[in-house]
């Protein structure tokens, strides 16, 4: 038996409806019904339904900011309280009650070309070499700070899929006023759910995974796929340097990097190349 | 049975002193003994000894910054996971062995003079209103997360006694190479301390409590006495305006304010005038 929290955002949605594909048993939760961000209920909430009924918790929910992530950068509270304190008394409460916990994290923590980052290299853009947004701060600092025991950090980046969305990357291409190229690991979201249920079912080594799609895509060459498969009739502009768009266009700094995936894939676990995922989703795609 | 974390700190090592003379059954851990920051090793340590061993949890242990909270700025992982993680954890902790938990919490969650802040203000230099520094964001935050089950949240405010240290406030005053002149409340070391054993004794009602010295001082003012009872060379200089203070002197802001301490005096909790406590620290200086 599984349980979601945060079943109405956009990753919470996709795990529900794959543990219905896959039937897997499951009780999903919104915060309107329970307060899980409050220890007392959350602990309630698991002493009344039988400690043990859940093998695994699987946690969606957190505070990425709306409409994008510079608004982390004023509701610091909100973002502390739902992306470290949050996971961190749910990883606890898991460790006491025996279940897995699959904590959803973020690529975001990482930053520049040098490499493509293993679960290896400790995060470059966060708190500790103080130079990322107040979001990847908290997502960094929680991957630190949570209890490690039958826990998978599944790193999310960039997600997308056929279905136009606020969260989705081609959405927000295909919506803003003016893009930034830059090359990026990405996940599409049925890919990155489904990769998360396969750990689990393969009984994987606990620990940290980068679930993103194999390869990289610039933001030109999404561009140039969205043109191929969609009828568009916009001229996609883009600024002239990083330098510009952090003048116009965004206040916290951004994450731009490529993850290796070569940990996920070692455990038989298979997902898409990029192309593939892209090609398919703009295929189907559904405005 | 008293618990008291953080014991080589400022004001541990004074709760740590109070129970000795008052002959207060007690244990008090730092940090390279239990790693109390880790969930699992002070869970560990609960059960160990007895879940029930404690009556009380009074947790001095938390991240300041040094030299000074600007420090705060720039190592935000340690100042969430020390001011905000930890006492969440240890409060729930507290909660489920049902001892009382006293949190040293700080007045530096107010700024201005519009009024003297009572327990029942909203904190107004914090995340939520968004200007203040990242330790005071910190400690409000904590105030709202920790369960309040039992719970004493103890408001200090600007420290100092008669020994000369670098968190005391009269040793900050000789050190520094120039002052700001703000008004402030203060509190005497070991009167907060006593001020906090008080309220457990008389089994106040829980909640949170201003533990300052009655009245206030400006920073001019506190000069003033301590050329009366020092034999003090130096000639204090006084930076011309809080801009200038925040261009030469400090990168976070930093707060000024007032509090009102009638809620902890209407217990029957007694504590001394700011210039009484002042004169005597002065009279007993010790270098």
């Amino acid at each position: 038996m599984i349980l979601i929290l945060g079943k109405s955002g956009y990753i919470g949605k996709a795990f529900v409806e794959e543990a219905k594909r896959r039937n897997i048993e499951y009780n999903a939760l919104s915060r309107s019904e329970v307060d899980y961000t409050n220890y007392e209920e959350l602990n309630s909430f698991f002493l009344k339904i039988g400690a043990c009924k859940y093998d695994v918790v699987i946690n969606c929910a957190g505070f990425i900011g709306k409409p994008n992530v510079d608004a982390c950068e004023t509701r610091k509270a909100e973002t502390i309280a739902g992306n470290v304190v949050f996971p961190v008394m749910l990883s606890n409460l898991c460790a006491r009650f025996g279940a897995i916990y699959c904590h959803i994290s973020s690529g975001c923590i990482y930053n520049g070309y040098d490499k493509e980052y293993t679960e290896e290299d400790p995060p470059n853009f966060c708190f500790k070499t103080n130079n990322g947004s107040f979001y990847s701060g908290t997502k960094a600092l929680a991957e630190e700070l949570i209890n490690r025991d039958k826990t998978y950090v599944c790193r999310l980046r960039i997600p997308f899929d056929h279905i136009n969305s606020p969260r989705n990357y081609l959405s927000k291409l295909l919506n803003y006023d003016k893009l930034l190229d830059m090359k990026n690991s990405v996940s599409h979201r049925y890919d990155f759910v489904n990769a998360c249920y396969d750990l689990i079912k393969k009984k994987a080594p606990y620990g940290i995974y980068n679930i993103v799609n194999s390869g990289f895509v610039s933001t030109a060459q999404v561009v140039q796929i969205m043109h191929r498969y969609l009828n568009i009739n916009k001229n996609f502009d883009f600024f002239e340097s990083e330098q510009q768009f952090y003048e116009i266009g965004a206040s916290a700094p951004r994450s731009n990097c490529i993850l290796d995936n070569s940990k996920l894939l070692s455990t038989g676990v298979n997902i898409r190349t990029t192309e593939e995922a892209l090609a398919e989703s703009l295929t189907r795609w559904r405005k």
